[in-house]
């Protein structure tokens, strides 16, 4: 561990200031509660990469006028089980709500319903969609594509978004506290990771990244400024090469490109870095992304409670299988993170450093009033921080 | 490469052949069909793990009554955009071919469909029926479970079987023939390939398997005993443990298990085994596998022409990615099988020894006339080989 100063917040208080912050950039209200309940579950459940140290990319993205904060979505196809929707450059999260929500009332309708998105924004943690499913009785499936991360097998250039897969199921299983939850990318690791070891002078592990040499670095300093120059790019699941095969999660990154692009005209690839270099000036673009939903409702297919019963049944025999020697406890997906809400119930969010210098410019630059929310900040407000990576 | 003599034959020839071979195990006309077709597709493509070398395992089940050639395929839902069916435990390939093709009329309808199939068998490669909704102007997705073979990480004990998430979609991409096409396990590998690898005396790549002992063999000899015996089991795609991602691919491969066993009454983990121990004797029992198959009708959100060109831009873009060092060409799914494809035509297909000798025992226990084949045999039959393992 570094020796960095965590500030700790109250779940409900973070929730409040992230609202606050939303409705402060100009977002409506409504908007402005689903993006901080987006942000608020990746806080409870610790998925710390996308919840409150997301919050200033918003602001930053919001402020130079990269994205809109008020999300004007139009319906460009509804018919049977399916929906295509435009965001026209506002906010992801919103649009992403309303249309996991369709895809499972249309599921709801006729068992299984689809809605794509286009030219829209970072929608938060893929899961929370997935979720909303899976609490209303649905399987839920849903994906975006990003800004080119994952090199394709036998490439060394950052190509595919890390792309996540994520899904989402009721269970009886009570250690997920009712829902198997695998919310993640199709690349082995994602950059926040390799800041995260980075800030406590850790090194990656081998295999992680490619660079322009064919290596696979683990000098994490090295990394962070090898991808900005595109010099290193992340590995899709499976690693370098096919040996231990990478062409599948290559493969998986991909479908989750075609799926989030080709069927909504959202950009692709290297279309969705966000930015074009004129001379040496860095000019901000619409990322306009794409992402899909699917919702899958559970009662056409078997009794509701026959199939948290049976999921409940096949994580059970996972978790009870024999352990690997040295190891104490075999995970299903979701029981981390529903460890973690539990905690964060009691003791609340930690907020590093950086992520309260990010905090504090927000209140100060959008007249917010910090004392309202029961913040120990271990630091002091320094002026504007670095907004460009963002 | 070991000494091993191969024979070749031609692709109509060997279909005819496998088609025949159906036909005398009591398979219906029509069925035999679509199951000689199945192995065809694998057989054209070099997917050699689930070609012809595997017509003697659907004989060895279908003869010692663990399967019945009959399918008596039962509708149990039929709702909407969804249908659940009952395959009895008839053969995989009709009532998969069926589900699949009930998918793609409901998506035509829909705009998505999605059919689960219970109380299955092998189905032959799951690519097969994916191809048939890209055909179609569809995205395909099908998965099943299979015989437990996967540990979760943290475990070392095989649960889960190596559940193929098969996709496919339509593309102007030329090299792959039309079609991507990712037809792969969530495994990093199968027990085919370390079988293959065993007879050629090479090492397994190091973290394709972990052992009771928590190690990661390479003795493919030694890996193949201990997991006939438990000892040893198949890693999740990301490998052993979570510092390369291991529980992504184990979280794919139980998401496959769930939507195969959990929606349709199937069998699934350790009830896969299609055997059970009685004092020192091996009784055979139905697989009872469930599948299921997704049908994406790209007209309902985009051009389909649009989207060929889009997906084949995406592909384009990719293949053409800065190489890695050493590397001579960047592929996309399906590239390397529609080369193989092209090249069988001509050449036809080789049969190795073990392959024949299967033929040559099916040929004499069914009293077909091989010379109607044209098969060059490098081997003579010596009787019965044995199908313990099938």
């Amino acid at each position: 561990m570094n020796n960095e100063k965590y500030a700790q917040i109250s779940l409900e208080d973070l929730r409040q200031f992230e609202y606050d912050c939303f409705r402060g950039m100009g977002i409506p209200e409504d908007d402005a509660q689903i993006c901080a309940d987006v942000l608020h579950e990746a806080d409870r459940r610790g998925i710390d990469s996308h919840g409150v140290g997301r919050l200033f990319m918003y602001y930053a993205r919001v402020r130079r006028g990269q994205q809109t904060p008020e999300t004007r979505i139009t319906i460009e196809r509804d018919s049977g089980a399916i929906a295509r929707l435009n965001a026209h450059n506002g906010m992801g999260q919103p649009v992403s709500h309303k249309a996991m929500q369709m895809a499972i009332d249309k599921a709801k309708k006729y068992g299984i319903g689809m809605v794509t998105v286009g030219e829209s924004n970072h929608y938060g943690i893929a899961g929370y969609y997935s979720l909303m499913a899976s609490k209303q009785g649905c399987i839920g499936i849903n994906g975006t594509n990003a800004r080119p991360s994952i090199a394709p097998t036998w490439s060394v250039e950052p190509m595919l978004g890390t792309n996540p897969l994520t899904i989402a199921f009721p269970t009886d299983y009570a250690p997920t506290g009712g829902h198997w939850f695998a919310d993640h990318a199709t690349s082995i690791t994602q950059r926040g990771k390799i800041e995260w070891y980075a800030r406590l002078h850790k090194p990656a592990v081998k295999g992680w990244v490619i660079n322009s040499k064919g290596e696979n670095p683990i000098d994490t300093e090295q990394i962070l400024k090898d991808m900005l120059e595109k010099k290193a790019a992340l590995t899709p699941l499976g690693g370098s090469g096919e040996d231990l095969g990478g062409y599948k999660g290559y493969n998986y990154a991909l479908f989750v490109e075609v799926m989030s692009a080709a069927l909504s005209s959202a950009n692709f690839l290297q279309k969705c870095l966000g930015f074009r270099i004129e001379g040496d000036k860095k000019v901000f673009e619409p990322y306009r992304l794409g992402h899909f939903f699917i919702a899958i409702d559970i009662e056409h297919f078997e009794d509701l409670e026959t199939f948290k019963h049976t999921t409940g049944d096949i994580l059970r025999a996972c978790a009870n299988a024999k352990l690997q020697p040295g190891a104490d406890h075999i995970f299903v997906a979701g029981e981390k993170e529903y460890k973690t809400e539990i905690e964060r119930i009691k003791t609340g969010v930690p907020l590093s450093e950086a992520t309260q210098l990010q905090l504090l410019q927000m209140v100060d630059e959008m007249h917010l009033d910090s004392s309202k929310y029961n913040i120990d900040w271990t630091v002091e407000y320094r002026g504007s921080v670095d907004s460009q990576g963002w």
